[in-house]
């Protein structure tokens, strides 16, 4: 039997996701983190503070020690591959490997290869980014908001979102009442789409009735110069602005995976306003990070 | 209440700064170091050694965790503003942030907006450099010179120098008996200058009779090429040789905050001799950013 | 007295060689690991992931807190000395230097001019990398394959290679029965030679009746473009492929420090295969890394 890793939504079976989701809660909860001896490399291959700080603080939290590589200044310049640094990391005796990659595919290609370490995917291109997904439904379900209940509008750069994607996984698992996305037309995805999600070309059409609304960071550095929009239009087409917001229930909630574009994507009344989660997402992500390691190297209950 | 920062000389109090400098002396002395349960970012936005590590050596030394951003590999490229990135880090629950910048007052802008989060300034363009006069001002008590005594001069790139400002905030408050600047035209701060503190275009004037002389180094990040000395001539007219040390005291003490250019501002014999107090100045480091982790996250006594 | 440092095998005394050799084994063996209360500074001048990350988790398991220097993003930039920044890490109470830097001779100039800072050699230039070979000759002990009894031919490009140094350096005095070198004209050493080793400019006469053979990598980043062979020549000349290796005995073991140029010096299938001991290198690289701490910082029984 293989190491336990975190791939995707996707790949992580139902008691996994209830655990992971149920146990971030228990910890932002005040319950009281285990000792777990075992270490950590992040290896991130796209620039990232949050995510990577997230995982190294969820690890000292937990008494793991954390070693970080920084591939640009690394021995990839010597062309070793990266099932081979997985190899060597294993025989070094490290435990968990968490990964973020520009290739949509490359730690799922790993996972086959890899025999005792376990991966844990930070951001795999456009295609999973499951850590966020499940920090994200402890988010929510610390607040009490059911999935059942969850009428969830998701805003934005959808197509080049792993976040989306991570979600569009997530929600119909987790049994929410209805999704709905919204963007320009060259940010949505590709037709065909999941049952119960519905595609909008329209923001106001799109959050009309939504009780949560996730905010999306246009991802700059995938789309190229010409397809980028101007930010004061693009605000006016597809920006959460206070208005915007006053049309929707007044408990409505605000989230976004940070980090933010102000008055790009979203205002900054909004983004500081009280219906906005982006720091509660924070804080929960530390947790939700916990209850990974947890359920990576401890099992399941 | 908001959290206790440490941003300036200028913005702590008689307490916190007598408090500050006899428990550095105190730790240097074998006082046994407390057990702080806290963790530390340090994001320099200058590249910095040996700040960073005394900083990150002396969390160590009290159990503190310590977690690096490397600004030129992170997440500054997507944008985020360091209000952000604050508010983020003290979501993830860490408890104090280590700046150094190049902007003069960006830490006493994030200082208005930050909650819990505690700050201290490692360096902010020429403004201030507190716990490096702070480490000095300790040096000096531990070996027993009083600030009543103090004659101190000096020399070199003041105007450029944050350290230089932070011991001109400091050595009136503590009531040193003399202060003496010297340097080049274009590195003398303009004039209006402090009480107390006389100006020289003339090195050997400026040290004479003083106990204590500190060079400064250099900044040629901060100087542009053309107003930029030959290494030669400046040593001559600004540099401290054998020649000036022997004209003064044999017992006056050379101090430098370090990194040394030898024989551009002092002299290799000067540097390593036993006048210097250059090493002693390291070592202080630690003890007093072990003793300003104390008065951010345990009080005053 | 000064520290002890590990510089070269050349440095390292009859009983401290034994001691490291013999202690890497007791570890891989499962002998608890002692705890020692000291620092570990690890500066690579040349990039490097697993040799940093092997002395940073040998420290790690021994209870030592480390700390990295990235000499890309530091005060190097300010112009200080390798002496100054080896006294001013000495001064912060840090206990040992790990350094690796493309300098043959910088680490032994260093070594004469610190005092209580212990030095480890991570790599210097093409003369020495000490615990490479020390772990590589704990992997042949650990099989139960005496100095004795060895026939080793190590292949590829010698020249450029300090781990080909050191075990140049190390199996004469261990008493090595047998040593061949093979590579290119352009790869071999310069004649004069040690005694005891021949070098051979033919590959299939310099591994025959061999029981071990160590495959090096081509030090691209040390050979000028003109210099680089094309790699399917290269292969076919100086690679260890399946057929090669099924001429010798079947318990022939294969070695290679990493990371791996697959299908340039060694194929795919002879990496990982079972004749190979790459990845318990790895694995000892870190207990002969703790050992190599122990040695250092509380002598020898």
């Amino acid at each position: 039997m293989s190491a336990r890793h975190l791939l995707s939504i996707e790949s992580l079976d139902e008691a996994g996701l209830k655990q992971i989701i149920e146990r971030a809660c228990a910890f932002a909860d005040g319950a009281s983190a285990p000792e777990i001896d075992a270490t950590v490399v992040n290896l991130f291959h796209e620039p990232s503070t949050r995510t990577r700080l997230s995982f190294e603080r969820a690890a000292g939290c937990l008494g793991m020690q954390s070693f970080n590589i920084e591939p640009q200044l690394s021995s990839a310049t010597k062309g070793e591959s990266l099932t081979d640094t997985a190899a060597t990391l294993q025989a070094m005796g490290m435990d968990c490997l968490i990964l973020r990659h520009a290739d949509d595919n490359l730690i799922f290609e790993l996972a086959q290869k890899v025999k005792n370490l376990h991966l844990v995917n930070a951001g795999s291109g456009v295609r999973a980014h499951p850590s966020q997904a499940l920090l994200d439904a402890a988010v929510l379900q610390a607040r009490g908001l059911s999935p059942a209940g969850l009428k969830l509008a998701i805003v934005g750069d959808i197509r080049h979102s792993r976040v989306a994607a991570s979600h569009l996984a997530l929600w119909p698992r987790l049994g929410a009442a209805e999704i709905r996305l919204a963007g320009p037309h060259n940010m949505l995805p590709d037709a065909g789409a999941t049952p119960g999600v519905t595609v909008h070309d329209n923001m106001d059409e799109a959050i009309a009735g939504a009780n949560v609304v996730m905010m999306l960071r246009i991802q700059r550095e995938r789309i190229d110069a010409e397809g980028w929009p101007d930010s004061q239009a693009y605000f006016a087409d597809w920006g959460l602005s206070r208005e915007r917001l006053s049309r929707l229930a007044p408990d409505s909630l605000v989230m976004h995976p940070g980090p933010v574009n102000r008055d790009v994507e979203i205002s900054s009344e909004v983004a500081d306003g009280p219906n906005a989660l982006i720091l509660d997402q924070v804080r929960m992500g530390v947790f939700a990070r916990m209850a990974i390691f947890e359920w990576l190297l401890r099992g399941q209950d």
